[in-house]
């Protein structure tokens, strides 16, 4: 399963609103239709959003050096990058990946390599995103020495990412590995990326599942259902504090309660050194009517008010271990995670 | 506002899954016809099911009267009783005013009195129950000394009753008397009772709100903006242990998390002093088909499979306290509630 293919001078995404009645491929060869479609949610999950933005990149300049004098590409390409970079604000792969992107742009020294070193930079990064989810798997089915029943919340699949996922790559594995009993998914209102996409990736699989509401899972750990909460991750702050889909918060305090681990995946390039706490972490808030509407369809009565949080941050203290490509942290995550990102660097 | 109108021999409900957006009413003259509308959500809310149960054993009577030969007539009202009595599980007030009618059909000597004093015995459930909201919202809002933000779940209004709302009830209490600053609505999935009811009653009186995900409770508590979160009942256990709609525990977790006082309002016919804890009360289980489709349309994979419990237990030492028409119930509520439950009955 896959939701991103790419050319050099084209990328095609598998349109995520319509997913999973409808498997509708579009393809883009500019920046800012790229961009509208991270904001419009047609590609999510942080490490998606990053391979995307890097590509965005890669067509940008392929149609720029087509139609642009060359005194002009640079900047122009820069502004693109820009945007990209406003498009969504939590999740920090995005500009980890627009960051690459900008040192290629500043150390190509022969303007006609230009193109391809950024293509193959954003080959690189979609590249390197489906072995470390591999890896990530491999570590989080570590963890366990027996079958477990896992709760996980929105989708953090091979759609969320380049290819396998993060926390639903640890779920492939534990499958793989023969140490799975069964998938609890958390519908992730509004957008219901759980009965949407993770239902549709574990359909696939042949992973026995039940979709929930997301206010059903405080009865699941209260009837002993639950033996560990998966989750994804937007942004992990030097000190471990997550941000993630709104109500992996709710998830986090609940599993406390139970005495339930709860473990949060992420590629390295999901932590942000540079950001200390979560309360640094910008939240988006998104628009009422995705809450007041559903497909088009009016819930709410006409002037409802609503808001709409799209992340929640989850503190370091709730985290039982952030499962890296390089390993599974535990705390104290402001002393383990810059070695972690350290050892990912040196490989 | 209100939900059910009566006549002597038929039964007026607003269809309640068709709201904000269209008002129907529709008109029962059968007991089996209203056992539908109570199974299907068409009526809804633990003491608008227990009126409505009430006028169903009326115009059933009523119906059987003019049909049927006397010496069928109490059979059948028995089993029209037991019918009612299985569309749903887990709220105690339909069997508490179902109970009531069957005392008017023993107690009744004369027969040609049956279907009046049947009738009268309806109205006065009806009528007392208004009253008794009334009563649990002024008790409610006497816990306040200054203005709250108050987050609620489901619809506890007077969609939810004949009349004025259990927590909403003490919301509108709270309001007339300048003790509210803002509600919280969780939109209360699968149903939408929070964005389609609340909303509406809300949006009706005035009342400051924003609907939010119901998995967005968590990050408004963190972020210090709720300081009381005010839920109904569908059954309060004699340990104080309550059945409410599904996403109810979850609340009460965080609550507690956050050190925000959790209260639930329930009217005496709610408390089921023969349920001895929250273990013995019957959790309905509603078909996967409602987590998976919206509105008629699928949201979920051909196949996908789904869980949906219609409620959840709350334990006892979770609730800060219990409103109730006689007055705020507090721990320990096994000594307490029987007291209440006393002082009602002698009212």
């Amino acid at each position: 399963m896959e939701a991103i293919r790419y050319e050099r001078d084209r990328l095609h995404l598998l349109d995520q609103t319509k997913l999973p009645l409808t498997e509708t491929w579009d393809t883009y060869t500019e920046a800012a239709q790229v961009a509208s479609a991270i904001r419009t949610m047609k590609v999510r999950g942080a490490p998606a959003i990053g391979a995307a933005g890097a590509f965005a990149v890669a067509i940008e300049a392929s149609r720029l050096m087509r139609m642009e004098p060359i005194a002009n590409i640079a900047n122009q390409l820069i502004s693109a990058i820009d945007m990209l970079r406003q498009s969504r604000p939590t999740a920090v792969n995005l500009d980890w990946a627009l960051n690459q992107m900008i040192n290629e742009i500043r150390t190509t020294t022969a303007a006609t390599d230009l193109v391809d070193r950024l293509y193959q930079r954003a080959v690189a990064i979609a590249k390197a995103d489906v072995r470390v989810n591999q890896a990530i798997g491999m570590n989080g089915a570590t963890i366990f020495d027996k079958p477990v029943r896992v709760l996980t919340h929105c989708n953090t699949g091979a759609l969320a990412t380049v290819g396998y996922g993060t926390a639903l790559g640890i779920i492939r594995s534990l499958q793989q590995t023969s140490k799975l009993r069964h998938v609890y998914v958390g519908e992730t209102r509004p957008y219901l990326q759980g009965s949407r996409l993770t239902a549709y990736e574990l359909s696939h699989e042949g992973i026995p599942y039940d979709i929930i509401t997301d206010s059903a899972a405080g009865h699941l750990m209260q009837m002993g259902l639950v033996d560990v909460v998966l989750v994804g991750a937007d942004r992990v702050a030097a000190n471990g504090d997550t941000a993630n889909k709104i109500g992996t918060y709710s998830l986090a305090v609940l599993a406390s309660y139970h005495d339930i681990p709860f473990y949060v995946a992420a590629p390295l390039s999901t932590v942000d050194l540079g950001t200390p706490t979560g309360s640094n972490i910008p939240i988006e808030q998104r628009a009422a009517s995705e809450i007041t509407h559903i497909y088009g369809q009016q819930i709410a009565p006409e002037g409802a008010t609503a808001i709409h949080p799209a992340f929640d941050v989850t503190p370091s203290e709730l985290i039982t271990g952030i499962v890296t490509e390089v390993g599974v942290v535990k705390p104290s995550y402001e002393i383990e995670l810059p070695k972690m990102v350290q050892m990912g660097e040196s490989k």
